[in-house]
């Protein structure tokens, strides 16, 4: 079984749409309840579904309890995008998107590593190419993109030897609502599309015998 | 005037005594008034004080509408520790290790922006060489230290032909009760005594005409 | 058609032998004639070949006048391997690194640019973890893999807007000969086979209408 | 005694000139054996001083056999520039910039290991921005530099616990002949003058008991 999170919109939403045609077992996770359902109806399954907000410890908490099964897979998708100026920035959509993109993301993999460092799970963060370089206008979505690599990077070092492994995928330039309603002027027309990204996700998360593929990262082309 | 946070204990208290002992004006900010009190006391000079919590966007503000004076150097040693494996951490105390570092730096850095971006003001952050690399027991720490990284990488670039320079300091292995206090097992005799980076800080520091040093870090010998 | 180079051993004879079972037309690179004469007997098809010391700008040149139509992609997996700490690393031998790993990696781009920036070309250039990050005992190994990824970042740079593309893969810890013939003694009993992570290379090397996966890290388990 | 190389022109000249005033003895090298006796005509001491290219083990050798005392400090500003589009660049001239830039500081730390692993001898080796970032045009130019930057951060994990230190320098934007004779068309005049540069990284190289400045970058203002 699959568990994706952000599962409502953007690459989280495209994956789920694609895993599902393929027959793949799914655990669908996202923040709205409504938006959730309404992603579930364009499901050909009716998979498992919870909505959480994943800066709630009790929220995970109660998310992981639901799965009756062993995710073979959790993709970590859920995120925010806040952008501008730092002068401009408001203090609260600043809290927002730590919340939404670090503390979410380090309650999620304390959670997972808590339950799963023993076995056989590939947890796939996704992360933003902001997360390897500097940009202007972006300086607070960098900081948290840059936060969640170095909690990867770090964490990978703890689980060393544990059969739980951490991929890192990196996607830039993404046409998601997430930019329409960033705040941030962009012509969007030449972005990758989710369904795009998503597929090629899909392909390159890739594992054999002693070996797997740990960092992935998608530009436009 | 030199304005430093975090100026009751470790690196932030070292820097203040040095300056105060060239006669060089500070105004001194920390998070406990009682601490901050004790620390002037320490000074030969009475600097300006002002108890601030910087996560806190009024805070800061009330901190800088204090200031008589537009500081020449900002000096930025606020900040906490917390360590261990991901799954042994606690949820409150990640909370606050992210306020403690990362969202404060962004407020700070921020308000700096706001009233100074066009002033001669040289910003000096200091971090830690846990901004660099993954450590394992240390991910939650590294998290917040790359994100404070990746924040001033990208606002270097937003400040681009300001007159406000944004200086990186890195440190690594000092002995303050930062790490007594940090709930992980270190000797730290062969440790860089706080005295000892501040003193070398503080002579790294440096400009000319056209250039600045502008990263800097630290290490044990 | 896709050209690989240092075809006759490791992952790029791994390559070689499972493009060829998938019919791909493929044309065959390495410096040794002979052992590349091996290699195409290999193969169910009779690929095309040419030997050619890459650090030689001639060579490359007439390389290239050889192909009789524009490949579709180039993998580059020539290169060697020397390691072991820098007091006991011979001159020469040094020298031939440098050779193998930039020099070779530099003019095959050149090259490759100079004839095709403007064609749909996807040039993947194998790299090494070593070009990620720095290892004791593998101080000029590392120093060429970092050298060859500063120069493909750079060169991406250069390229923006032209239809080449060049993809960045770093794999880590496979079983080759190479290690073997390395001089530095490590049980690889546990390493990826140069098949499986050929397997997953070749999967993860993927595109999209206006993306593609950039950059690929391949790890042991 | 200090032993700096690539002293006849740029950051090496300057720092020459400035430790000769502050009356350290000084040892000079340089590529250019009458470049290097008009350097030294110009120190108010007269500094001992051997000419040697340092991509050729021997001319090391020599170099260090002249040696009368320990150095304290080994300044490496010794190297070379070469710029342009990669397919504008010609091989004899990429082979010059390695030999300048890569090999040559491979044999110059491999032979200070050799010799001073277990002595208090400090090695300052002067790399550039460019070690640092990708920059379109300076492909081969950050490539070279890249790979200083592997080697070097490779051989402090080698020389762990040793008393030899290792100190990486990455000044930006300087105006040098350097940059005049590199076929670069580019403004300087706002550019760092070496003077400048020299003061502040001569004051920055700094240490205390237990530790020690190991990384300074120098940008323009």
């Amino acid at each position: 079984m699959i568990l994706i999170t952000g599962a409502s919109s953007g690459l989280g939403f495209a994956l789920a749409k694609q895993y599902d045609k393929d027959g793949e077992p799914l655990f669908l996770s996202g923040r709205d309840n409504e938006k959730l359902i309404k992603t579930v109806d364009e499901m050909s399954s009716s998979p498992a579904f919870f909505a959480a907000n994943l800066a709630k410890p009790t929220a995970i908490s109660n998310l992981f309890d639901r799965l009756v099964e062993l995710p073979s897979t959790v993709i970590h998708c859920a995120g925010s995008g806040y952008f501008g100026a730092i002068e401009d920035q408001q203090t609260d959509k600043i809290e927002s998107l730590i919340e939404n993109n670090l503390t979410s993301t380090i309650y999620l993999l304390r959670e997972l590593i808590q339950r799963y460092q023993d076995e056989k799970v590939t947890v796939v963060v996704v992360m933003s190419t902001a997360a390897q370089v500097a940009k202007a206008g972006e300086s607070t979505y960098c900081a948290v993109k840059w936060a969640v690599k170095g909690l990867l990077e770090s964490l990978r070092l703890e689980l060393k030897g544990k059969a739980m492994k951490l991929v890192a995928v990196y996607p830039g330039g993404m046409a998601t609502e997430f930019w329409q309603s960033s705040g941030k002027a962009i012509d969007t027309s030449t972005f990758m599309k989710p369904d795009d990204a998503a597929r090629m996700l899909k392909q390159a998360i890739t594992s054999a015998e002693n070996g797997y593929v740990s960092d992935i990262t998608i530009n436009r082309a």
